[in-house]
């Protein structure tokens, strides 16, 4: 296949082309070198969990050396993919809850949502009256610390989810434990000679799934949330046209929002900006990728110059004097890349550290030092740019983000009936459900992955699902894919139906909400529990539903399992390794729905996976408009009785 | 390959006749099924992280998608499987600690081991002074659970090693944290995009290794003493000739002495002792298998039936009433083999249910009367054995055991010149390993390998090391295979060097002592590092070694990482799936040396790798005289001054 049909970015086109020129290889050229990929792995009946295999599944060979057959195989690999999700998203929330902990009034890290952290201070029973902001959060750190390793009882935060949906948890036993011990629970398991039965083995991963969303993830979001404040609406753009010809171009690439705020901070730092006009530069322009700048773009409007496909393409313009990573989704082949330019291709974090780049480890105890002096070592390499190498292509594309689920309700404030309502809730939401103006909301999120075109699936769902009255709410590369491709404008709304429009008119917002980073996913929870709440339903009765159209992280695995988990439906467009077991695709695309009341649907054609989400939703609303009927005869009849 | 040249156990040619004629398949059947493994596998450089692959290195593809080349592929892999086996024994470590919490003077767990118990207590700081001994042991459990998930600090136990140690591991940043934190850390820093450096993967995993030892292991150890009583020397009997015609014979499977105690006990019961009779039996029958089978044998003398590549065969007796399991190492297979004839096959543990057994569970909290009901379920069982259909094999071996660490003293205390030296200290082994008498001392310990013939390498390396002067210490299935083969009874010593021969008769020890179970490999670490601070040395500087000659499951990996790390070198009899990396090898087997002082060596022929550890010792040896005489001048001198 021509590398320019693999990808539906026009800049990526470009810069193909140019990396070609350069001799530089990128990943779309590794991908057309797999000419095939092994079918053991692609179906996830190939055990290398012990040293006597590797055992394959194959008709000759039903079972493994132990007797594990493809189920047990499956299973077990299904199983630590998320708990590798679950470890990565609940590793990033750590090192927030730490730098919380760290946190002072005259150091590096400010409390800056102060009304959220007394929220939360309430909620974990945390004293606050008569109490400095920062002994609070210092408290309040400590607790969320004890989320992942606490030796006793389940995790905090379930009960924020609706009350049927905690039952539904409590009874199937998948009320997650401390995060670090489900995933340690989920690594015993999968051991050699431990569980050999894939109904269990999926019961145990959703339980850490759910560690990962209502635990990790959730205090990932709220401590950054009140840390670097929670995001509010802004304008900025998106795609690698962002990048400036005469400016110090910094590309802030990973997940963790205490290294990047630390550089936003440092580039707005005068003496560095004069050092960069000393250099010849017009001053430092920075921009985001991947989640990372998923966050500083949420909080800061800093624009975004792409997604995870296009790190290496980032490079390639020439124009890159620093790529500063921390952790996740960073391709190690961007030291080879940067290696062909003038780049500096900077890892800061002991949790990945890249062969052939340049190490500056990034500490919160010294953050605003380290960040500074990460910066400059951008600004100083300005002078080794290359200009004949230089090509920005010219495509970007203005976008409205900034979603927090607090600011969705600012938004919701502008229809509020204020002679009845009270402001500050979902109900404007809810009520815009109820009625059918929105026949649904939708969240469309995850990666991009090699197996399909770039972006295409994302935008080819957002823009079915839009058009047929369906918000869409979206984090990580797909947001990335949204804001790129202009679905996030307030004029996208002429591409919403005729509902859609109207809501997105009235409450002026884009008919696609940027939630934010990956870890953000916990946001959707937040918005679809409140929802679920103020209707009195569980979030499984609400016409919602997840898609993940080119997912390809464990992250991204752990998410569509708590997603499901937590009783909303999930639709991927790539499979995952599970077709080697019968039972496991039963059990994901099938029996789960009577467990937790959702489940898993695949296709990897995303015209017919939007329509299939699109029917599912109208399908959902027949039982939703019955319940909330039933709901407003309930309350018909307690006012009768009363 | 004729199935009979897979093992050199003769009981084990027996049944698998009698598996043929049964018309049931064993591992030995599905091994020879497959003929050949996938290479990509066997060199560990096959990716399947993230839903981009599976990619797999080859000279056309020397790049995953990603960029990853070899040696992340195959350090992130490696990595993954020491995080696998440190959550093994460490979560098998919680559950031990778990059980602490709910000892009771009169309840189902007590405090056999007081001694121990205030032993511990002090190390870590718990009041001991005029309080019950089961409120220490109340702390002491919740100090030990916090130690699986503090969020700060790193683990207590690491002040046990000599100090040296203590500071190798701490100038290079491998103490270790919480274990389940590096668990998560492991399978975040391995998750796409995250750790692309292979020295940075080898460091983390040694970090979690020690976790893994000095943590998790040791706590299992320590804790199973205190209250299940720390192992004294008894007699007993090993092989599958220890099944009894006339009895219930009941199998323990697995690992965890919390459940195995509980049988141990309700196979006493008088009620189920006289129900086994009006059942036609003569009695109850316990036996253990595999790592249940040594907790169980080195506290009660309960015979040892075999080991992992038994378990099937043990059902294939046809006199087995029941196989009573918990976690680790148990074949899924059970299920069909159980099938076939009237065994029931109980699994009993959450976190290792299998498909097609009979799920009991068992809790710490209802302890006996699970015991009480999964015996007598077993029991009741007797009526359906068909007499037609047992074989029960002749082989049994007698074995000495029983030789905890506190054992290994009370033996040595016999030569102690108690004029000059004080009783219960390791000072008789050290004086022997100086003077030469012993050459050194071998711990050789793991588990049975399918890529090989059973027993073979655990058999051939013993006997060669104790006929050259090498004391062998040995657990798991290594000890199995020693106490089957008949080099634990005090007469093998025959087969030992003079020297050796003689320490045994002056000692009254067989020439391989048998401490314990997997996680017993602690103990392993308590006497080197014991004897290393006796002579004011490193572990590093003994002439010991640890071999793990068949070697199959993640524990296995994590037991050699920790053993490497402390200062030990490792001889394996297997091929680690790390040969894709030359980074990976040139580091395991040779740059670790300049790190820890320690290395691993492979070598899949056992009379050549038995070769090279004498060798090896040899060489050591010549460090250790020397600064043996360097720290007796250091004494002249320091004597000499004052």
């Amino acid at each position: 296949m021509d590398k320019k049909m693999m990808t539906i970015d026009l800049n990526s086109h470009v810069l193909l082309d140019k990396a070609e020129k350069d001799g530089v290889e990128t990943m779309y050229d590794r991908k057309q070198g797999f000419k095939s990929q092994c079918g053991f792995g692609l179906q996830g009946n190939c055990c290398r969990i012990c040293g006597m295999g590797p055992c394959r599944i194959t008709p000759k060979t039903p079972r493994g050396i132990c007797g594990a057959d493809e189920h047990v195989i499956v299973g077990r690999n299904f199983a630590r993919m998320v708990a590798g999700g679950t470890a990565a998203h609940s590793d990033h929330a750590r090192d927030i809850a730490h730098t919380m902990a760290l946190s002072s009034r005259d150091g590096n890290y400010k409390i800056r949502d102060e009304e959220k952290l007394i929220i939360l201070a309430k909620e974990w029973d945390v004293e606050t009256e008569g109490r400095d902001i920062y002994d609070i959060a210092h408290e309040v750190a400590d607790v969320a610390l004890m989320e992942f390793g606490k030796p006793h009882g389940v995790a905090r935060f379930l009960k924020n989810a609706p009350e049927p949906r905690q039952k539904i948890w409590k009874d199937l036993g998948i009320e997650p434990r401390a995060i670090d011990r489900e995933i340690a629970t989920i690594m015993h398991s999968t051991h050699i000679g431990c569980t050999g039965d894939i109904d269990s083995l999926i019961h145990m991963s959703l339980r850490t799934a759910l560690a990962d969303g209502w635990v990790g993830s959730m205090i990932g979001t709220r401590f950054s949330d009140i840390l670097f404040g929670t995001p509010t609406v802004r304008e900025t753009e998106a795609n690698l046209g962002v990048l400036e010809d005469n400016k110090v171009n910094i590309i802030l690439h990973g997940h963790e929002p205490s290294l990047s705020e630390m550089i936003v901070l440092a580039s707005e730092d005068p003496e560095l900006v004069a050092l960069a006009k000393e250099m010849g530069a017009d001053g430092i322009n920075l921009a985001g990728m991947c989640c990372t700048g998923n966050e500083v773009t949420m909080r800061h409007g800093v624009k975004t110059a792409g997604d995870f496909h296009q790190q290496e393409l980032a490079i390639v313009t020439g124009a890159v004097e620093a790529m500063i990573v921390d952790v996740q989704c960073i391709f190690p082949a961007l030291a080879k890349v940067a290696d062909c330019y003038h780049t500096k291709f900077i890892t800061t974090s002991p949790k990945a550290k890249i062969a052939g780049s340049t190490y500056m480890e990034f500490s919160e105890e010294t953050a605003y030092a380290d960040g500074y002096k990460i910066v400059k070592e951008a600004v100083l390499n300005f002078k080794n740019r290359d200009k004949e190498k230089v090509l920005i292509p010219e495509l970007k594309s203005k976008a409205t983000v900034g979603y927090s689920a607090d600011a969705i309700l600012g938004q919701l404030d502008r229809v509020v009936n204020s002679h009845i309502d009270p402001a500050g809730t979902l109900k404007p939401l809810a009520d815009c459900l109820k009625s059918g103006v929105l026949r649904g909301a939708v969240g469309v999120v995850g990666c991009n992955n090699a197996k399909g075109v770039s972006n295409l699936a994302h935008v080819t769902i957002m823009k079915e699902l839009i058009k047929n009255d369906i918000l869409v709410v979206t984090t990580g590369c797909g947001a990335s894919a949204a804001a790129k491709f202009g679905l996030m404008t307030k004029e996208a709304r002429k591409l919403a139906g005729k509902g859609l429009a109207t809501v997105c008119d009235l409450v002026d917002i884009p008919p696609v909400l940027h939630l934010g980073s990956c870890v953000d996913c916990s946001r959707i929870l937040d918005v679809v529990g409140g929802t679920a709440k103020l209707l009195d339903m569980d979030m499984s009765d609400l016409p919602v539903a997840g898609v993940a159209p080119e997912w390809m992280s464990e992250k991204a695995v752990a998410i569509g399992s708590y997603v499901v988990a937590s009783g909303i439906d999930t639709y991927l467009g790539v499979m995952p390794p599970v077709t080697g077991s019968s039972r496991a695709v039963e059990i994901l695309c099938g029996e789960l729905q009577d467990m937790v009341g959702a489940k898993f649907t695949v296709n990897e054609n995303p015209q017919e996976l939007a329509q299939i989400i699109i029917q599912d939703i109208e399908k959902k609303r027949v039982h939703f408009e019955n319940l909330v009927e039933e709901r407003m005869n309930e309350k018909v009849e307690a006012g009768a009785e009363a």
